[in-house]
């Protein structure tokens, strides 16, 4: 059910609470052929309980074979088709580094890179990856950049990467990108792919000249390309379509910024797996709907650490009782995309997803991991059909027609 | 396969016979947790032993989370996908009682309401859920109104819910409800949604005044409001789109009424199933496909009866043979919808499905039931798509492609 136009027809306010847990990057692949994945090899008896008494199954974020940016992963889980409701890049950037980006601003992504100053031709496309300090320099001095009738702001991402945010009225998106892909090219201007966005890409088009002045003694980073020039999307609330209270906790700038984009209030929290805890206890209260992150899962499998994502997951299987405690109505696990330590990067694999409510219907599902959660009752399901089936767990949904 | 456009092309006429028992309702939950639900509770040899030779699965009649009226919920079976096909509320109220509901008719539900006589506002939507013996005086009051050009008919439902049909050329619908859907508010006027609708709301506004002056004198309801005005949404009927020639054998009206919007033919019949499987037997030869109905699950269901719901499937169970002996070619066997005892309501729930020809393909499913059919061979499907394989099972499609 993609559909939220279904969603809004159909939902009802009420007193019942959701607890979606995402386990961020969770889903992962053996060590050593044959062996357990990290969440089969992890110690969780907890979570293993709660799996007994639940429905389970396998979650596509996108598609099958596609491997999710941790946008599109968590707009799945939100209800959002991230097919259908895309992110601009430099939107999720701006996210990224927790940028307080405003509904009106234009993002882009930036990168820095090399140009000849003979033929004009891009000679590295990231500038030699610069150090993250050089970087962190030069956003200063583009900073001095005026334009007229908006604000600028320039902000170092992470070596050779940084984020550009024009703000004031009428800068319409729909632009094209200045990065030609290759090297010994020249860097392209910014189109106007519709009419009203002419403005914008006029004031980036002067903007990227004086850069170029001003980066012109630069020995590497003499240049720079801006790509995913958007706005945020304007994505219905989840708020409004499924009148719930939405509250998020999250410890990460980008996946608080996505729970942001989606009509959540981005709760204040600490870094730590306990600190989180206790914001959802302060804040329990407030909201029927919680969005609980665990970031770290995903760290320790882009690190390719497999034994420190293992304890990653038995630390959130240790405090899982104290979230129960809570007493949720409805209980999601799962994760936004996989992280296998055997790869170091998200991919495409499928996640083991668990439901809990006192009106599900339990499957034989006894302990939660990949291979377990393949035979569970809710089969391989679409990421976007949790939110439905955890309104319908609450009784949150009216019968669809007479 | 939701496309009724690739069925009539791909559909063959034949001899061979499909019989689709609908078990209304039938999905359920545990009693009590780990414990059976009611299919899995029931002594059900046939069921069972016809299982052990079928392929089985879980469907859904619309959506992961979406709990079905029996509208949509028989559409589905019917191969109609039901957020594309919606019947009005208004024609399923009339159907649900029976009326003998005529393609060009407009049909609303009506609902009696409390109006303040000082303010017009409305102080009960539901005018005190008055007796039914009342709304009953009150829609022969209602009879009497005369509009120009067309027929009106009042009939009861129950309490304070009755149903308008105008009957007369030229009648569109696209027409608003004017039901504010909260206290405190005027009833809303009838507005046309589209040019050709205009007389019709016209006619409606004024049967609407004139209802109000009659039922001025009532204490609890002197005022209705009408909603869901629909007309027949003309269905391609199934017996062309495939090639069938289509039984209806149904003791409620409700499902008399959509089998008949699907192009079946309603067969007479009485209460009970021994009833209902004579009849079946006695136009076994006029029709190759039957929809068989059992309703008795369902109303058990929302009684919340656990045990008596047990009692009605192993009632079916004990006559299927009965019906097998007629030697079908294909049977399918699910519901439209879960009705858990522990819930007294239709629910999301997917459905036990079972499929039997002389062509499937068996799986290792031994038992009808929730958990026994999760893992089915047909493994979670949508209830359209049993339709399509019910004609590929009689061997009535033909080749797709070269």
């Amino acid at each position: 059910m993609n559909d939220l136009s279904l969603m809004r027809r159909l939902a009802t306010a009420g007193q019942t609470k959701i607890l979606l847990v995402v386990m961020d990057g969770v889903g992962g692949l053996p060590k050593t052929p044959g062996g357990p994945t990290e969440l089969e090899a992890a110690r969780t008896p907890n979570l293993d309980s709660l799996a007994a008494r639940s429905i389970c199954g396998m979650g596509t974020p996108v598609a099958p074979g596609i491997t999710p940016g941790s946008g599109p992963g968590h707009l799945s889980l939100f209800g959002y088709d991230p097919l259908h409701y895309e992110i601009g890049r430099g939107v999720l950037e701006a996210l990224g580094i927790g940028f307080d980006l405003q509904p009106d601003d234009l993002a882009a992504r930036g990168n820095f890179c090399t140009i000849d100053g003979r033929t004009g031709l891009i000679t590295d496309r990231r500038a030699g990856r610069i150090p993250t300090e050089v970087g962190a320099r030069l956003c200063e001095e583009l900073r001095r950049i005026e334009l007229p009738g908006v604000k600028t702001f320039v902000e170092v991402v992470k070596e050779y990467r940084f984020v550009l945010v024009l703000r004031g009225e009428g800068l319409a998106d729909g632009l094209t990108e200045t990065d030609p892909q290759q090297v010994g090219k020249p860097p392209l201007p910014v189109e106007p792919l519709r009419p009203e966005a002419s403005r914008a890409a006029g004031l980036l088009n002067q903007w990227l000249a004086e850069a170029r002045q001003r980066l012109s003694d630069e020995p590497q980073a003499n240049g720079c390309n801006l790509r995913g020039i958007a706005k945020d999307p304007g994505l219905p609330k989840l708020s409004e379509v499924c009148k719930l209270r939405c509250g998020a906790i999250a410890t990460y700038p980008m996946d608080r910024g996505v729970a942001q984009l989606a009509g959540m209030k981005v709760l204040p929290t600490g870094e730590t797996l306990e600190s989180e805890i206790d914001t959802l206890r302060r804040h329990w209260a407030d909201h029927d709907f919680f969005f609980f992150h665990v970031k770290k899962t995903d760290s320790r499998g882009e690190d390719g650490d497999f034994d420190a994502k293992v304890a990653v997951i038995e630390h959130f299987d240790a405090v899982l009782p104290d979230i129960l405690a809570l007493n949720p109505d409805v209980v999601v696990v799962t994760g936004d995309h996989s992280t296998p330590a055997a790869l170091k990067v998200h991919s495409w694999h499928e996640l083991p997803v668990l439901l809990w409510s006192r009106a599900v219907r339990p499957d034989g599902v006894r302990q939660f991991g990949e291979r377990p959660c393949m035979d569970g009752g809710l089969g391989h399901i679409h990421h976007t059909d949790l939110l439905p089936l955890a309104m319908a767990n609450a009784l949150r949904l009216a019968k669809f027609g007479a």
